[in-house]
This record gives C-alpha cells, structure tokens and sequence, in this order.
C-alpha cells in the first residue's frame, strides 16, 4: 500500500464502521504535509444534522485544528464521489485534490441520489422541485453596498 | 409588510448587522408553521469553517432545535441566492420553498462568485480545477454492500 492507499484505507474503514454506530456509509480524512489531521463520517442521523455528510464534517474538523477557513494545502481522502453540498464545501475550503472510492453511481445504487441534486441545480431557478421566489432584492442588496465600502474587511 | 417580507427582513438585518461583527454580508431565517425556528448569519470568517454560509447555519440550528434531520415542513428566507454548497443543504433538508433576496450575480459584483463553482460541477470530473482521483472503489464498496444489508438502519 502507498502512502495515498493508507489515507483511503481509513476513509473507507471509518465508512464501514460507521454502520454499526448508526450512520450512514461515508468516511472522509483530510491530509496536510503527508499526515491526516482530521478524520470523519457521516452524522446526519446520529447528529440530527442533514449537512453532516463526511466531507463537511471533516473539513469543519480540520479547519479548527488549522485555525484557519483556508484549506488549500490540504488534500481529501472520501469514500464516495462528493454531492454537490460537500463539492461545494470543497470548493469553498480551497482544497486542489480530492481522492474517491465509490463514484457518485454506486450511492445511487443504495438509495443516495446525489445526482438528483447534481439535476437540479443545472435548471433554470423556476424549473426546481424547490420553489425559489425572489423577495425585497433592493433591501437584500443594502448589505452588498455596505461590504462593498468595508475597510479592514476578512475576505474569503 | 406581509408575512414573508417579515421573515426576509430578518434574514436582510442579519446579513447587514453580520458585517459589524466580521462577517460576511449573509443572513438566512428558517420558518415553521408561521414562525422563526432558526436565524444565523455566515460565520466563516469568525468562526475558521469555509462551511458556515448562512443557510448552512440556519439549517444546522433548526435541525438541532426540532431534533430531526428532516426539514421538509420548513422555508428558508435567504438575504442571497443560495450557493451550490447551501443548495444541497438545502436539498438535503428537505426544504421545499426557498425565497431569496440578492441574486448569484449581486454576489459576483461584490468578488463572491458562486458561479465558479457552479460551472465546475458542470464539467466532467476530470476537467475541473480541483483533480479527482478515483482510487480502491472495490475496497470502498464493501461499506454499500454493508449498508444494503443492514436492517434497522436509519435511511434519510
């Protein structure tokens, strides 16, 4: 096993362990200078959270003990093929490489149908099962206007 | 004002009030039955987790106050049109009306570009910025195999 197999063996084995703590079957670690600095499964259930996918709670994780919202020295070890919440998680946390065991056809398989999801965020706003309904944009865009005259401001 | 102008005005203070506090220009409120269950705003910035958007958040909150995963009896007012990463929360929660008051291109104006992240989760895998690297799918799958026989488990 190389060292990228070590990292996945735990992704995977903490997805298969998860099962018996009542979880759903995901695990996610993420690696910084050859080393896992945070370690996690899915909790949805177990922490009456829908966003606890393995992914999101591992980079929560990581970015504590980093102290810092910018994991882009990081790489990601998950089990599965990313949703589109934790490829958006991903995104937003800067981190450049993710490593995957399952693909995104295999949890459909189970009954986790991300590409639902992955459908419906490629429609026009008003063609969603979820209703968007646009409200009160010139009061919203206040707080734009405010930012956007911020000084001393933490960017991200 | 209406009702919903109510709860979106809510939503809007949160975003402008957050900028006073360091974070960034987002509020969301999340409503059952006719009233506010949850409110947060983006803490990233404040509180080191690239996930804590505001809806995130929100949504964290009014699972952990109804004690469920699933929020299907519930609305989000969003001061900004959701991101990916929130609109799978979203999903996820089974929330089913979404009103939002800035849009995805009044969040780009002000160097937040969602758009980004929604053009990569259009590309095929191997064609986005971030690199996805399949690895020990065979090994990965003994967790689904797992969880497809496993009775008594908690689906969501």
């Amino acid at each position: 096993m190389n060292q990228s197999e070590k990292f996945m063996k735990e992704a995977i084995d903490l997805s298969i362990d998860n099962i018996d703590r009542g979880g759903g079957p995901f695990g996610a670690v993420i690696v910084k200078d050859g080393k896992i600095v945070a370690a996690a499964a899915n909790s949805v259930t177990n922490d009456n959270d829908p966003t606890a996918h393995a992914e999101v709670n591992a980079i929560r994780k990581a970015s504590k003990i980093l102290n810092t919202f910018n994991l882009s020295d990081c790489e990601i070890y998950t089990s599965c093929e990313p949703c589109p919440m934790c490829l958006g998680a991903i995104y937003w946390s800067g981190i450049k490489t993710v490593y995957y065991g399952n693909t995104k056809k295999d949890a459909a398989k189970i009954e986790f149908d991300d590409q639902f999801i992955y459908d419906e965020l490629d429609k026009p706003i008003h063609d969603r099962h979820v209703k968007f309904i646009p409200l009160m944009r010139s009061e919203a865009q206040k707080a734009f206007v405010k930012w956007a005259s911020t000084e001393n401001k933490t960017e991200y």
